[in-house]
């Protein structure tokens, strides 16, 4: 048998260490050849068909329908929009040539699909009829950057979704962009149990593009703050380039309002990083393939009887989708470490003294809290300790985010705070120059400002009256 | 109210008319600015989600897992088994800049993904307990073909399924080769309602870099053959230069024995035309995303009752996904057409008489059938149809197989054949340059050759011995 893999450092006192053993041990990732494109093992690949499921349930259920735009965009229509191309061309992958053949024109792989979108959309759109258009693809985009990637958290390519609606008037436009952020709001929270700070990017930092972009954040366990999620409002910038209009009911030609929204596989990252302990990762129960894992303890003498107990169990408790290991040639320690390793809810350990007393022994994973089941009551024990695990995983989260959170009221203070690994609450006028000076000086960017609330008396940090209140972090 | 846009030719008299008006009237795809690149809707990729539910559902109940590799593969890495590599390299589309830098290597976007998956393998095996080793992958390809594009069945850009399977002998290999070619007939015949001819694919015909080939084929109704779907042997072809090896249970090192199998969107191409009519596509129930539609009949005087009933008929009925139309602002006839136009297997009509003497219209879209259902008969009634309509589908399609299937015995009979919009039954040796011969002077080309069935005398081409029984046709 060979030696145990298990995580050789501390969360807290090496997070970025402990964060790629963790991902790497729990099988989850490899590299490739090619630098910042990782793949995806069976069990972060199982993860993301969860979210996916998860969230394209709740889409189409509001109405959006799936469909699937080239990958490759000609160079021409990525520059259409000013704003959007200067934001991501020094990270375009460029086709120049197939076969032996040079291109008359290049082709980006698409880094973000509006511009082909919107291209297919001024053809599709011609009357208020037409309206609303609220479509959405599921695939891979690719953005070279030159950052140390971290897997799932920074890659140049990843998975995602990217929501491109359509409406006729700027209100329902906005109201969607809202209403796609409580979907990702309850994405995180009720999925993956990371709370999140709801608001609205800053000038600086809002979506190559848009008008405004509202965006869901939170904290990560080395104080480094990171964006969740976007929802994007795009005004009329598309619709004017790419000539989007429809004719109203009163045969008025008038120009579209436009939204975009996405969230990527780096979801997962944070919920790892959040979760995970010194042990390993730490699945939360509704995004987990499989909620169990049964043990059976294993001597010469009872082995058939044992296997035959845990095989009837695991079919009784099917719907939890339990593993069943039942391998024989490693030890009931090493499978116990090896299941915590990858996060798995609960364990159920089974050995022939056990099936004695008509009980099992039952091992939460979040909290190693260990206790005897009776049998007759291990459906309903299981079902209730998977609530309490996801909940307990939120609070603790939601703990921490809080315990994040200081206020500032001048730079130096922020400073201090960004240096503490936290994040600052402040006043502040939200200016561009009043963002780069704070940046230059704290390290920290506007993660984003709270709906409905106006920033108090000066800003914080120049001497303009303040307009938000507004969270600023260190961050990915 | 715009002229509805019907089909304007007839499918027997023209069928690559036929086809592409189809297609784009039942707003299935678009095209997009980049030529061979096409945009799936809504329409059609609702069919495509069908498809993968179904075929991911079958190869995870038999142990495949999913997986996710990156998209760009380096050139050293794509070049390294020779046959490989000849088959693809005139269609690779290269990333050679990123931003404004210039790469040091050039990346293929993936045509496929055995090389970067099997780079990735010879670190994962070690040992006969990592095998089998069996994932799969759903993502898109890009093969820079140079033909005319036709939607679904032609483009540069598509959606497929690989499967990439490793075990420790050649036996387990082959018979997952042949399993999963049952699939695959599984998925055309019960699925789509679209008969297969399984076989093995010929020396010329095979995969780049297989031992062997097996593939379903079909023909369209314009006598072209069609490749459905395919599941290669690959030796230890590509085990040898990715050096994927590992130590049997006698600790001996062994090169492993591979799989790869896939089908694409093309397969949507397939189904469409071969079940579509003069009045438009053509749902084989089980794929359709909403298998009824009701059309409510609207008078101005009765209109609320009307509309009452029926949308309590849409809820009794929801298993059936039914799509409620109740647009006032078009007529029933416009409706009819349009529902027709888009393949919605039944429709229900229901009008104020209707409803008086309580029962609806229904109407069969494939046969245009209608009848008189009683209300209290309706849930039964629909279940029913919907099988008959599925087995009606395929008992259609085969009949047209059946018979488009001659027997050859000389160059001639097969020429005369494949102009007369058949598909050639032969007995043939199976040597390239014999079929190099029989595509020169025919035009067509072998599809495959029929399992335990061996040729009898001499190859109907040649002085050889024959071997195979084998079909040639015109193809795709």
């Amino acid at each position: 048998m060979a030696k145990q893999d298990g995580i050789t450092v501390k969360k807290d006192e090496n997070f970025s260490e402990w964060y790629t053993q963790v991902i790497l041990k729990a099988d989850l990732i490899d590299y490739s050849k090619v630098s910042g494109c990782l793949v995806f093992k069976p069990n972060s690949y199982s993860l993301w068909e969860e979210a996916q499921s998860y969230f394209d349930k709740k889409i189409k259920k509001d109405g959006v329908k799936n469909v699937y735009f080239p990958l490759l965009i000609p160079e021409k229509l990525l520059t259409k929009e000013s704003e959007h191309i200067e934001g991501f061309s020094p990270e375009v992958a460029w086709v120049t040539h197939t076969g032996d053949t040079k291109l008359s024109e290049r082709l980006a792989i698409r880094p973000t699909s509006e511009t082909i979108m919107y291209d297919s959309y001024s053809k599709w759109i011609r009357s208020w009829k037409d309206l609303p258009l609220r479509y959405n693809q599921w695939c891979s985009v690719v953005r070279w950057e030159f950052k140390n990637p971290v897997p799932f958290l920074r890659t140049r390519e990843f998975l995602w979704q990217e929501g491109h609606t359509v409406f006729a008037t700027q209100e329902e436009s906005k109201k969607e962009s809202h209403k796609i952020l409580e979907f990702y709001t309850d994405l995180f929270e009720k999925l993956y149990a990371v709370p999140m700070l709801k608001g609205m990017k800053s000038e600086k930092e809002k979506f190559a593009g848009a008008d405004y972009s509202l965006s869901v954040e939170t904290i990560l366990p080395n104080g480094k703050a990171i964006q969740g999620a976007t929802s994007h409002g795009l005004g009329q910038n598309f619709s004017k380039p790419f000539n989007i209009k429809f004719l109203d009911k009163n045969e008025k030609s008038q120009y579209a309002w436009q939204n975009s929204w996405g969230f990527s596989t780096r979801s997962l990252g944070i919920m790892l990083a959040v979760h995970g302990d010194e042990k390993g990762i730490v699945l939360p129960p509704k995004i987990a393939p499989n909620k169990i894992v049964i043990v059976p303890i294993l001597f010469t003498k009872t082995k058939d009887e044992v296997l035959k107990v845990s095989k009837e169990l695991a079919k009784t408790l099917k719907k939890y989708i339990p593993i069943h290991d039942d391998r024989e040639d490693y030890s009931a320690g090493w499978k116990f470490n090896e299941w915590e390793l990858k996060g798995i809810p609960i364990r159920i350990e089974l050995g022939p003294k056990d099936i004695e007393k008509k009980h099992v022994v039952l091992v939460r994973r979040d909290t190693n809290e260990k206790k005897f089941v009776k049998m007759s009551d291990l459906d309903k024990e299981i079902s209730s300790t998977l609530t309490d695990i996801q909940n307990n995983l939120f609070d603790k989260a939601k703990l921490f985010l809080d315990n994040s959170i200081g206020e500032a009221d001048s730079i130096s203070n922020l400073k201090k705070l960004v240096n503490d690994k936290k994040i600052g609450k402040v006043n502040w006028c939200g200016s561009v120059e009043c963002e780069g000076n704070i940046k230059e000086k704290t390290g920290a960017k506007s993660l984003n400002s709270e709906f409905n609330k106006v920033g108090k008396g000066k800003c914080f940090a120049c001497e303009s009256n303040s307009k938000f209140v507004t969270y600023f972090g260190k961050s990915y």
